[in-house]
């Protein structure tokens, strides 16, 4: 229900754009949620955009430019005067500066840092010390902090001052004379508490395991966040003061990233994965991350045709083996990338520990062992019971079954070493510090060939004594 | 930090359990987070297990066994004697009632219903009617319903009134007479006005994009929660009737076992994604969702190997074909799986409507271009400037020249179809609404061997005149 009902006013939106009226602009904008806008807004060519953000004015793009594709940030920006971008940069919260600020050129971010007010530069220029991507680079700093010894109605009076938007009330938390994290008030304490009853009798715990580390990376804020069903996280540094928090939708988007990467690099996609939508990224963009793998890859495939050259003998002799070659080379890419897969997919959900790797290389070798055996017993039924139908050439003194037998055979044992290789690469890979997806998933493809090629033909050279 | 910070607890445990010390079992356990009491009872024998149910009751037990993968609930509810069950359910929040009666047998679920009282059995009956991955199917009926006549006083008073717990403070929603779900309330609009306000004045419209349908599916609820930073997602049926809630931690959930979904199918891994971690599934069920794709796979790469058997003569003339035939094959399955990868996952991010296929396949034709010229190019200098100093065997009349530039223009004609079938195939199979991820991505890569065969040998044999 949800896609129809905006688009209509989505519509409206591109006619009112069309027919260049700005009163109709800004009515229909102003009934859209920002992240519709910003949907709408991507559909828009160069003139259309400006004429747009024009038309808004920079209090209700604030939230819509937040939204876009860090690659359309840039631009958007620059359609408003410094006048205008003091107004926009004052009304965004923290956090929402800070990626704004990182999404834009060094010699912007310079720019718009001159643009704010001391008390705002100040606090920016202190998150932006943090990398984008660790719980400090994501955090706001948008919270209600309170004091132990306050009454209700000293922290309601409190808050009331201070705050600068509604959203504190939801995420309040208690610190100690130093700035150290003790405790944390929901808004329905202080609500249905007298106003005399001190902070301190009414706050709650913040376990040590529902905080992180600044410092720490933001896939590992957003676990914690899941796990705990949280909707704020606290950010602390080493000391445990409290810094900054986390909340649930940055945790939801930081997860969605983490997984689009995960999937990319598992088919070979290198780099960064770009905000932008598949089909804004240009050509360009997609070629950059796509060649150089391939590249690589191709270079090292010429070592499986090496192998087969090596073996021209054999293969001329009795060039039926040629019918299963792709498939026992296939199937070795298959199996390794399942199981490379599945390792890595656990690894990211933070299933495996260091210390598993054995358990894993167990259930994989059983795993292999299983899948190779009844792959292998499959082929040499098949190939026993309907290849002599087609009459083929076989050497002399070779019968069918003994054939079946051999290809069977290098099946099996091209499952087993490939399941094998495909679970040990990724864990190898984290184990030296790399990333097991971007490492392991299209080598493991590559490797696994050459083996099929030597293990298909030695097993062929031996079992049909050529 | 927040590892470090959990192992002694989850040891401690370990040890009070081996030494059969109840009371030290239960203390322990109390202090512990239900998400991480989850975990540390997966690392128990099922002796253990049910020693660690009986030492903490299941008034303790109730969140960690939600909490439980679907496999272990049942077990862990049949520790307990139905008097203790009847507590556990009667604890439980109406959602995750209905989630562990969805993830046991149907003989247990009659039984456990029969212990409900029969207002929870009523509610429970109602919801167990969705599809477990629909909207209906995780909402919860726990939030705040109040009438837009009402004033703050009323209000404050039937809340209190009817409230199970303090979490429906957070979630309150306004209906007319008839059950249409019209606004919402915060608290903060309740405790910041004075008591004679009516609802009416300060609930705030819900939009019709912010609410989902009960009958949509999970992944539709969780992307409409994201998209607009909800908290809280109304679910509604199709006359608008407020019907229940799902919360930003549900959301959370579904896209994470979404996105490994997406990924698994990508390797070929069939069946639902099982919410038993990696090491808790058992050889047999891995083994079960790999070997009918392994097997179907196998069978089809048969196919490769009848190409190469039915090009013999082209390739004993020149063997040396031999040594480029991996790399063209392979650079097949890796260009198609690259385009296919992010094809998928774009759909799966909602990026790409239906009527977006000829951009999709007109911005793929141009990179798989660009690709194959660029790695035609590659392999056509590498192979004219490094191959001859390996003399190695050309048939008469066949420079090292036009063998490099056969080899490049069979990888270029290659690359350029398998980077297109690699895009078309997901949509195509969404087109007949079949899953994009499932269908497409282990079929491209036996697909395009057999392309990548037929291509190679054909140009081989007309540009060497074979």
């Amino acid at each position: 229900m949800s896609e129809e009902a905006v688009i209509q006013p989505a519509e409206e939106l591109a006619r009112a754009i069309k027919a260049e009226d700005q009163s109709a602009v800004l009515a229909v904008a102003g009934d859209l949620h920002y992240a519709d806008l910003a949907l709408a807004y991507q559909d828009l060519d160069e003139e259309q955009r400006i004429m747009l953000l024009k038309s808004i004015g920079p209090n209700l793009a604030a939230d819509m430019i937040v939204d876009l594709p860090d690659s359309l940030i840039e631009e958007a920006l620059d359609a408003y005067r410094p006048a205008e971008l003091k107004v926009l940069f004052r009304d965004l919260s923290d956090d929402d500066r800070v990626d704004i600020l990182q999404a834009v050129g060094d010699e912007a971010r310079l720019r718009f840092l001159g643009l704010l007010g001391p008390e705002d530069e100040e606090l920016t220029r202190g998150l932006l010390r943090y990398e984008p991507e660790t719980a400090g680079g994501r955090m706001t700093t948008g919270f209600g902090r309170l004091l132990a010894s306050m009454t209700v109605k000293q922290a309601i009076d409190d808050l009331r001052h201070k705050q600068e938007n509604t959203e504190t009330l939801s995420r309040m938390y208690v610190v100690d004379a130093k700035g150290h994290l003790i405790g944390r008030v929901r808004l329905r304490d202080l609500a249905f508490n007298t106003w005399d009853t001190p902070i301190r009798d009414i706050m709650a715990e913040v376990p040590p395991e529902q905080r992180v580390l600044a410092t720490a990376d933001q896939e590992e804020a957003a676990q914690i966040l899941m796990k705990y069903d949280l909707v704020v996280l606290p950010v602390v540094d080493e000391f445990d003061h409290m810094l900054g928090i986390i909340t649930h939708d940055d945790a939801m988007d930081i997860l969605q990233e983490e997984s689009t990467e995960d999937i990319e690099k598992l088919a070979g996609i290198a780099g960064e994965q770009v905000e932008d939508t598949y089909l804004q990224t240009s050509v360009m963009t997609h070629f950059k991350r796509r060649f150089i793998w391939l590249l690589g890859l191709g270079m090292l495939a010429i070592a499986s045709g090496y192998v087969m050259l090596r073996f021209e003998d054999t293969l001329t002799q009795v060039f039926l083996l040629s019918l299963y070659l792709p498939m026992v080379v296939a199937a070795g890419g298959n199996t390794g990338g399942q199981a490379s897969t599945m390792v890595i997919r656990a690894m990211s959900l933070g299933e495996l520990d260091p210390g598993t790797a054995r358990e894993v290389l167990w259930k994989e070798l059983r795993l292999g062992s299983l899948l190779g055996v009844l792959l292998g017993a499959s082929i040499a039924a098949v190939t026993i019971l309907i290849l002599p139908a087609f009459r083929p050439e076989l050497p002399e003194g070779v019968s069918f079954a003994r054939f079946g037998c051999t290809v069977a055979l290098a099946l099996t044992a091209q499952v087993i070493t490939s399941t094998v290789v495909g679970a040990l690469l990724p864990i190898g890979a984290r184990a030296i510090r790399l990333d097991p997806a971007a490492v392991a998933a299209p080598a493991i493809t590559t490797l696994v060939d050459v083996s099929g090629m030597v293990i298909y033909f030695t097993i062929a050279q031996a079992l049909l004594h050529l």
